[in-house]
């Protein structure tokens, strides 16, 4: 793990870091020393490690909270190099769909087979992230929706060391086998005039979670329109499962 | 309006009255003067206005909120004569229902001919609870599950002096129309295991809402098992939409 270019802003330490060929970015609260909960952000399609609304997510998580938060960029995605596989496959959906096949079904095997890569890409992220001396090895939360909750699912399915993900936005024809072996805490965004996911997709997937403690919000809106007071109510969750960790404890 | 019985306890003053032959009890911050919102609460059935949960929450909002609270019993409940006519009734339908007729078809039924009684009861609670010196002309909120919710919904469609719900465990069949007429804010609490109301019902009721804004929060569990940080959602709702009275305002 090779750290890069490092910067601060209102209280918060930005580290961007390459492990390997995945680049990624580390956000923790300045000055931090001793081990944290470390929360991995998964980012949507097209979108990219430092996507506005993941570092806005990110800074209050750190701020906040207290915690640890590191997203990597999917392949294909940011700064990751071309992908000539990706991008046929790609082409190929896009043809496929403008011929008439089901775009939900499409999007979920490209998302599967996009997380065949990104499940053990993560679980070395966390390894890595976690031998760093300010983030520790303390309990570890996800968050992604659409692009970030296709692949979320089988990473949470995939990590004990995850012990509550926030996932929404996806529907259950990607993961409902992964879904149904995560028994963390889950809350999950649901809007419910998404053009994208199918509302009873959407349904069944939640349905599919294992996790005995488990929370549907929906509102209102299309796909790109979760309401920002959801956003509240993710760092409370997290809160309310990984704890806090206050500053005054470095 | 008749004042009878007054206690304090915790920071929290109750006062039991007589609106006619309505049965109520007000919670208020002690030492309140001033104007502040007004949650109204409605109470499940078989239950009454100081129903264990219904108390609690009343001194949550109370002495975290600021807010002044009242419930008052439906016909047929808690301190209310009995009521022949509801009896005959009660008794009609269990003997359809072990006759085989639809049973939610009958609780709704049911459900719009209470609330035939309770939607003008419970108006003119606000018009005199209004009246009190601590309580003021502030904004109203509503709060009910169950058959709180029955009542809840031709309660909050018919009064515009509400302008923040929360209802749940309730389902279209009662309320469909009332429920589109219904604009304010609202947060809508649905058990995913119900054996009450079937989810389908419940799914129906959420999208009859007319609300620009509104929440559907969904949790595992049977009718009666709503997670406690469902409350804490409540409170957060609240002050959302009708703020938090500061205690040093009085």
């Amino acid at each position: 793990m090779r750290f890069t270019i490092e910067s601060s802003s209102h209280g918060v330490r930005e580290q961007l870091f390459d492990l390997g060929d995945i680049p990624g970015v580390l956000w923790t609260p300045e000055g931090a020393a001793a081990a944290r909960p470390l929360i991995v952000l998964g980012h949507g399609g097209g979108r990219h490690k430092k996507d506005p609304d993941i570092e806005a997510l990110a800074r209050r998580l750190t701020a906040e909270c207290g915690y640890a938060v590191v997203a990597v960029d999917v392949p294909g995605h940011g700064d990751r190099p071309v992908d000539e596989e990706f991008n046929r496959i790609a082409a190929e959906n896009q043809a496929r769909a403008e011929a008439g096949e089901d775009l939900a079904r499409l999007i979920a095997d490209f998302q599967a087979f996009v997380a065949r890569r990104t499940v053990p890409e993560w679980r070395s992220v966390v390894d890595a992230v976690q031998q760093v001396a300010h983030v520790g090895a303390g309990p570890v939360g996800y968050w992604g929706v659409s692009l970030g909750c296709g692949l979320g699912v089988p990473f949470v399915a995939a990590e004990p060391r995850v012990r509550a993900a926030v996932l929404g936005l996806g529907g259950a024809l990607a993961s409902a086998g992964d879904a149904a072996r995560i028994t963390c805490p889950v809350e999950f965004l649901l809007q419910w005039d998404d053009e994208r996911v199918p509302r009873a997709a959407a349904l069944a997937l939640f349905d599919a979670f294992g996790s005995a403690e488990k929370s549907l919000h929906a509102n209102p809106g299309k796909h790109a329109e979760v309401p920002a007071h959801e956003l509240d109510s993710t760092l409370r969750f997290f809160t309310r499962h990984l704890g806090r960790h206050h500053p005054g404890r470095a």
